[in-house]
């Protein structure tokens, strides 16, 4: 791989586009911007609805790649067809988050976004996961970026330590109920 | 992004793992193979079980960065652990493939990849799709790789063309039945 | 309502389209088409794929009002986002036909299409059923046409008797096994 | 289509009847009441239950297409007949929301509603989706009505129009978390 | 309970009647009147669907106490109304058998027979088990003949015989496995 | 059917018992007992618990009938095994109601209940539809009893009553809508 | 067998270890630890996360039957893979909670840890379910041990007296409803 | 834990009692057998109907500790009540494998076996893998026996042997597509 070879993105230009339906998946997705600012990633998010705007969003889908973007994540509910749809028509990764809906828990959302058709995949996450988009746009930049897989690889480690914090909480906890000290 | 952050990737080295529970999954994987050989990405591919191996699959999931793997292709059957568990040892992006069992139609592997906790992604797929699988990860590599993304732009084109072709086919079958021309 | 507010239909012109994602489809899908043509329905038939070619199909919905077609029928499997792209680019009612595929039953090809968000609806049919899409077609076009609908109203006699005469049949097999005749 | 075979429609009539099997069902089906009130189009509503009057239900749907009804929008939960049934007495279209009881999410009204056999459609909608229902019927009556179509192509402009407003207050809030600007 | 409330059943006269949608569901609904034979329990069986011919199943229902019949026995898949609404237009028990249909499992022909609203129960079986339909409705009519429950008591005490045999031949071909004998 | 056959049943002595695993169950199941009295049928009500007290659960079901009972009506909820269990050891008609518990909504006691093997029929109603229950022992007990038919066939005409009175309701509320009225 | 083929477990050393992705699961899991401390059997309790310290999970299963552990209940939920892992490198029975997530109601948690493959079994219990983990965990145990055995039949015994005091305020309850005592 | 407290296992005697509710079932559960032969584990065989033989079922239950059986294995299918009726009448461990039947896949068994209520827990293994059944008994067994747990790690050392050997094999046949040595 060569430098040459390496698509231009602007210093401070949006690395990462986050779109969804309607500003009501704003609460969900909002994790998925929080993960990208935490790396360090620049990104933009918009309100792209496949079906109130459908035009706008394959013009979206089109442009992104050449605006400088190198992945996209879309959120969306129900007949989930935004991230199938931008996947589409760009070269780009695209991140599906299954939104949940008032019904039906997401399976409706999950399977609408993931069960692409051979051609044209969809890096799904789980129902309402927002923030592992973000982490998975990270991962995917940190591909062939070794400071942002330094990165990802610290902030792994951290999420180990916190997993030590909750494990001393949770002995004192269990040590009320008469837990016999794992050292033991 | 400079050039001196690239990871290094040895020429002809594999930058893409494609690993299995067992080989009894490799009619299903291989079509991820297959898509990686036609955009010329180098890859390895092997059994690594998560529940047979433990040791060795959580060794080869923490050398696969150093090793110059960019990313990673599991394929998983039933409580489908490799890919969650591969995801969470190395901060290369990680792509499930739900291998459908013989009951439960997949289901069951489904919701075992995608479902991960805050904190580690995977990249789900749809149920058996390993194609799509080894198209993500072109997508990934492609996303800081110009020569790559061209590849796929020119990838979705043939998609096109084909489709364009089955129009043909089928309009001749539909005139049969009586079908109007869509010109008229 | 008056004639002049009646769009104009081109004698012989399609005035429905059946259009699907691939040729595979049309086994199911042509059962659509056979029952438009016993009611002398002019309709069309071709591949529109949402996934390899997003912009023909924005098209497609896009001119399919002015071109004369007054309903649409779609039918797509898996992530089926066929029929809820074309309801967004067209004001002309979309019928939706969920693809069985190989795996999950076509229960996510339902939940894919009928699941729209409000504003933009699909009339969806049950998995596999394009005879029923077709059907509905025509019950549509006969909401405002009383030739169309009193063939629709013979058709549903004509189901009658089917019944009656598998009754029949029935009867005798009962008999066989000992079944009291139901006039008794 | 000859203005001849038109079905008379005295001016002011009902042209959609929406029935539900109980009046606990008005609060969702109401939508597609307030979806028709927007379109000008008018309707009559009342209670028709499967299981407590089967036989006026029969007369109901008997009668709907005599009366001038041109469509019949059904609302029903759990074992859901109504949509199913209607449509097996009339040959006018017949749109079914599945309405969500307590248990099942509402999975139960769909399957009951959407799994009909060939020869009767029934044009389901989402779950608890009564909204759509009433612009699924606008639709179809705008199949042969321009004005209607006119103003149905208008509506979907304004669903446009509110999801550029919601893109504009979410750019706003995503800024507020280090959002880059769409535009840079 | 007096003997002049008894309803009034001629010799010979059907006591059960066996209705489904159509002929095809007879190779399942005919294990229904096989258990009715083995009982003595004399059965119409007859093609009776509520999609195909709503009027006569109407009808049916409705005169069915009157013409002497005892208990409804209804077979019918998809969107199953048959028993529902026959439970709705009589006050006899209604027995429904979910038919198992190409696709979904039989889970909405379960459903749709399944929920009822309160008011008019449908007694449902296992899909597919039409034997047991034949079987409760035996149990139905023992509930107040001394005569046909003695008849069940035996019937019973013959599964209880046939599991022992069905031991022994296990037995045997366990203990070519190894096993050891349970006595020991 | 003769006098002598019918089964002996003291007067003012339980026809229907009513049981459930836990009392935790009773909000559910009272609805069941609700049903019998106001139809006059005499019935029992007590904790048999599958799990808890087996041998005493195996007892109640064989003893059933020879204490006068007709009817079982057995409420359970997860692994529901009291109505399949109480069926086997009892030739009468044993009526199962799903309970729905903290998870799952249920679909896990309707299978548990209604899943029976041929050879053991359980009568199962909608998910926490304990009223059904009590109406469908009701039924039972009707088919060979008149007056108590009699009474049935008066309910059902209530619930056509209370329907209409649900109508008119609906109507007005309607008419608030800018509903037309149906008579129009 | 033979003493000397029992492993040693200290006196007071725990014998169960109960581990969880995160001290969210505690309100679950410490209905195990309360079950294990009712039947005296030491126990330990820690965080152990698959996904966020997996070579510490690794290290733990595999140094769990050297400490003198003898079962291992391991709660998880979601793409729940910490029961099934652990299993892959311990000896010891391993017991799975399923934890229900905010979404799926479980569903994804139970087929996640109940579907391994063969060769590596995980005990599994009902979903949110952890008092039976525990009292499995005691069976396991008690299995091999007669004092222990003799308390898990005074506690079943025990069950049986709570359902009995349970039936007698169940039927004051429904005595008020009308119900006939059962000993009529 | 004493010597004196270990329950009397006549040698020889059977440790585990594999049971079913039909001889149909034997094509699964001798999967169990197997693996029980492998470790050396004698078991006994047989056919316990929960609901054709209730009474001896119970029986069986209840005389299995006495008899010096250590754990039970139940396999069953559809509304499985077997493993659960058992675990109410037994101290000792009792596994259940859900067996598939024609319909649902299995989940229904599942269901029925995995969701039992608190207080009488099943150990649930996937859906047709009684050879799980059978290494969880053995590993129970080995909770408190050296030797056997010897075996348990020396069958897990030998699943990793199998994994490599397939792992050598896919290496092979991956070459043959293009595939990079994993080494390189």
């Amino acid at each position: 791989m060569t430098t040459a070879s390496t698509p231009e993105s602007a210093p401070g230009a949006a690395r990462v586009g986050i779109v969804m339906g309607s500003d009501s998946d704003w609460p969900v997705m909002r994790q998925a911007a929080e993960a990208l600012t935490e790396f360090g990633v620049p990104f933009e998010a918009d309100v792209v609805s496949a079906h109130r705007m459908p035009h706008e969003m394959i013009e979206y889908g089109s442009r992104a790649a050449g605006r400088g973007l190198q992945v996209i994540i879309a959120g969306a509910g129900g007949a989930a067809h935004l991230p199938g749809m931008l996947a589409s028509v760009t070269p780009l990764p695209v991140i599906g988050v299954p939104v949940p809906l008032k019904h039906l828990d997401g399976l409706d959302s999950l399977l609408s976004i993931v069960q692409m058709p051979a051609g044209v995949p969809v890096a799904t996450v789980a129902v309402g996961n927002a923030r592992n988009a973000g982490l998975l746009a990270v991962r995917i930049l940190a591909a062939t970026d070794t400071a942002l897989r330094a990165k990802m690889a610290a902030f792994q480690e951290s999420l180990r330590e916190q997993a030590y914090a909750k494990g001393e909480r949770l002995r004192a906890e269990a040590a009320a109920l008469g837990a016999v000290s794992g050292d033991a």
